[in-house]
């Protein structure tokens, strides 16, 4: 069993290859640009501890993490363009470098290259391919959803956590599923996975929006209150919306107003820990690392083989960074 | 064997369904808008075509049309995104009318239901779907050379066909060829078909062209001339820089800073005519389709099978509209 440094170490080593032809440069060059920056590489090591979950780790799950990378690669360029983002991993984002039209073209490549990658693996790749269309269709009407919160006023906890799901989870739990099918897992054991990466899904954006408000500055990397300068919808200001009284809502509307940012985000997090949102969040995470926890137990292999995935999980819900 | 009317009005009324799921209506509502704008549907059809050279048309094959119908819609709406186009098919584009996130999402989204589309055939999907690939990649490929077009100088006749054929014909080759595979096709057939459509969607791309300049408006239904007034490059006028004396060469160079549209249009035909660019256009559509017809015949079936492709392809590069 491969820890998740080991898993991510050989994944970068093996990704680390040009995907796309050298012609034309004006497309493949910006679409080559985006997949060196970087990052984590969680969802591939996701699909692979999926798979080694039940077998060793097999050719085929290689090439599905690799398709999955540039799935969530084409995600991101997108969403960069949508979002107008002007950086990503501390450089320029694709659009920002070489203009939208080419950002919206290099990540149309990159999704037909992370199909074409599915039907590259040797073993017929139908179920896959259904469960992956799935995902894809799930993370479009996510980031759709986040778009239509932009305008709205009000958004309830069970909104956002419909959002987040699609967003976010959907992509964590199919990439260890799809990696369990590689592997051979019964329908019951897929479906414990899928639930177990769902929940650790939701428990990873609470503490990514908790570390936007309470994270370390000298470990975070980004500005700490970011999303309450930007006035994002968090986790955290959706709970204290619905907690807060008639004088406290008054309150967020003023420092919505408010044009210093460093008071934004002092009377923002004033707010929240009057409200009682960092505790709550923090239960929060909790209570859902314990259902997934619950799930990665119930799948029926010997409990050895679940360690690199609970290391893994408690790094993403704990991690300051 | 069934005409382009035929097999045209029959995908139509099989296509006229819901494709996406009712929620989110602000992701799903602008993609099936734009399933709901029409069009001639010529795709679907060669690809029917393409299926019924070699047998009777199976069910597998309208899901496959239903799949080119759609990565075509997806091509089209993106296209709009880059080209700015306010108007499709004189109705708004989706980005006019629902914003250009919006309408980047419904593309992707109609991209990933048209893989998803060709998973659920009947039959092994994997030579169907290297083909796919491949012909979405060369579509992404001649967009993005286009857009390059925009900023160079000087763009060489050979530069043009090979954007031509990546952009629009390499997509009406593949969809005869995925026909014909699903058709049991032998691989020599497969590539005379495929030729067909090739030398067939150069042909048409000058037909194109040459309407622009020279259509009667009446039946044409676009401003003739628009074109020529966006300055954009085309058999024409690629032709003319290559044919013009350094005197015509000045003329086109005034022509394209004349402010007065009409002007333009009047003086860039009086140039293409002194440089015999319509009567060398002409030549070049004949030249294709000699060649075309020549692979149409070489595939080994019953010549009376070719008919309905042989109407298409008159129907295509003769059309007045």
């Amino acid at each position: 069993m491969k820890s998740f440094e080991e898993l991510s170490g050989e994944f970068a080593g093996r990704f680390d290859k040009a995907h796309f032809p050298a012609r034309p440069a004006s497309l493949y060059d910006p679409a080559a640009y985006f997949l060196g920056l970087g990052g984590k590489r969680i969802r591939p090591v996701l699909c692979l501890m999926g798979n080694e979950l039940f077998a060793e780790i097999e050719a085929d799950a290689w090439e599905l993490a690799t398709a999955i990378e540039l799935f969530h690669n084409f995600t991101l360029i997108h969403d960069d363009i949508m979002d107008k983002a002007p950086l990503r991993r501390g450089k320029q984002t694709v659009h920002e470098k070489y203009g939208a039209s080419t950002a919206l073209l290099a990540g149309d490549v990159m999704l037909v290259e992370a199909y074409d990658t599915i039907n590259r693996m040797g073993s017929d790749p139908r179920s896959i391919l259904r469960l992956f269309s799935a995902t894809a269709r799930a993370v479009c009407e996510g980031q759709q959803i986040d778009m239509d919160f932009e305008k709205k006023e009000g958004v309830a906890l069970d909104e956002y956590l419909t959002m987040i799901e699609l967003k976010t989870s959907v992509l964590l739990a199919a990439s260890l599923q799809m990696g369990s099918i590689l592997g051979g897992a019964g329908l019951g054991n897929q479906q414990h996975l899928y639930e177990f990466g769902r929940l650790l899904g939701l428990a990873f954006q609470i503490q990514d929006d908790y570390l936007d408000a309470y994270g370390d500055p000298a470990k975070f990397g980004k500005q700490v209150g970011g999303d309450i300068v930007a006035g994002k919808k968090t986790f955290l200001l959706i709970r204290a919306l619905e907690e807060a009284t008639a004088e406290q809502h008054k309150r967020i509307r003023e420092l919505e107003r408010a044009a210093d940012p460093a008071v934004k985000i002092a009377g923002m997090l004033e707010l929240f820990k009057a409200c009682g949102v960092d505790a709550w969040a923090r239960e929060l995470k909790e209570k859902y690392m314990l259902t997934a926890y619950q799930h990665l137990e119930d799948i029926a292999v010997l409990s050895k083989r679940k360690e690199p995935l609970k290391q893994l999980a408690g790094f993403l819900v704990q991690r300051e960074y």
